[in-house]
């Protein structure tokens, strides 16, 4: 990838909010990310711990830095927050604007083998996609946390749609190696803390969301707290109300020791 | 103006943000506005102190209400929060989408007598449009307060153009009536307390916003704290920031005693 080239920075709760672009040799396409740093990482050679934010669903980083209110609680820990695009844009593929839950937007946990999607590498977005880097790279992280992911994508609309375009014919074995719910069956690595909040007025929960799959199937691999949300959808309001319990979560993990920037 | 109608409801940090819609006779058109119901208003028979929060220029009540993240300090103090649209749209006169700063998203503090303006009668929009609010009508607040406010639009570019073209000819003498720093001068009512913050990063500062103007002569009339804030722009992320301040200066005079919804 090129280096990142500053787009904007603007101060936030003492720290700076500050977006990049950069030329992808992943994707071939420009791609954006944010990032927040905290007053702590001001400080002449100091090094802060980061959390990984990862987009979903028709969103972007704009979608998490504006309306999730992280930076507050953030600032106050001392944890950076890194919010990458989750998915290419502008790549010009016949249909890739057809739909919000296929192409552009919904890079949907893949990195697509079928020809036509070829440029689709985007192999994590949202909170299921987060379940899936830490069941991958476990030793990368120190703890893992989702809203409202969609646990079982192999097993509902969304992902059959998605992995079936992305993937092309044996998708449903292709596929298996991006769902969390399987990944977790045959997974033998520590147990991660994962925290998972979910709404119970969640639109999506019963046709897309599944997390009693996942739950069921990480019994004894993982250290999961599954939270239902009685009254909160799928909206960032939901997130908005729980954020600071992640960051309250991962910096105990974080802080005492983790990868810094 | 018409009952309004329920347009969506979330959950969010224990209360509801929930978006209406009407008819406005006022306007001559369909209005929104949000509300923010903290926990405690959801008590049978509780009635909870109202912070209202008018939108500035280009914005709409969603700005305040995604971005801000003002209710979980509501939530916690038992505030409500209500946000309205400060700005007809979509009547379709000739040119009112031409700039952003003029017409749509930019009802700036007036209501208009300009015959061709005549249906943008909102004489409050912003921060600045808050103090114009609490100094024409000191015993309907408590106190009042602003972010980045237009603190005297008949001395600055913005408020010349919006101000002649709304008031039309003589809207250097009627102005008056729509300019904090005017009124103030003339203002003997009650020492309201009042919290300022601008951004000495804000891009808008010494062009547009001249808070020393306000600061000047507001002395020995109202009880101000003006706060400039180093590093700090004109955009939601410095909002962000302080509205948690701003909410606990209000909770100290509205808490005692207040209207209640």
């Amino acid at each position: 990838m090129s280096a990142p080239e500053l787009v904007k920075s603007n101060k936030m709760f003492g720290g700076w909010v500050r977006k990049y672009r950069h030329q992808s040799t992943e994707l071939g396409c420009e791609m954006v990310f944010s990032v927040f740093f905290p007053p702590a990482a001001a400080v002449q050679g100091a090094k802060v711990p980061v959390v990984w934010y990862l987009s979903g669903l028709t969103c972007t980083d704009d979608n998490f830095i504006q309306k999730a209110g992280a930076q507050r609680r953030a600032a106050e820990l001392g944890l950076a927050l890194i919010a990458p695009d989750t998915s290419p844009r502008g790549l010009g593929v016949e249909g890739e604007d057809d739909g919000w839950d296929f192409g552009t937007g919904a890079g949907f946990y893949v990195d697509a083998t079928a020809d036509k999607w070829k440029q689709y590498r985007m192999y994590s977005m949202g909170g299921h996609g987060a379940l899936v880097l830490a069941l991958k790279n476990p030793s990368a992280f120190k703890s893992v946390s989702a809203f409202a992911p969609i646990c079982n994508p192999t097993q509902v609309p969304w992902g059959k749609k998605a992995f079936a375009g992305y993937l092309g014919d044996g998708w449903q074995e292709e596929g298996k190696a991006y769902d969390a719910t399987e990944l977790v069956r045959g997974y033998s690595g520590p147990q991660l803390p994962v925290l998972m909040d979910t709404g119970l007025d969640d639109e999506f929960l019963k046709t897309q969301l599944h997390p009693w799959a996942f739950e069921e199937a990480a019994k004894g691999k993982l250290q999961l707290t599954s939270r239902m949300n009685e009254g909160y959808d799928h909206s960032y309001f939901t997130i908005a109300s729980f954020v600071s319990d992640h960051l309250d979560f991962h910096a105990q993990y974080l802080l005492a020791s983790g990868p810094r920037i």
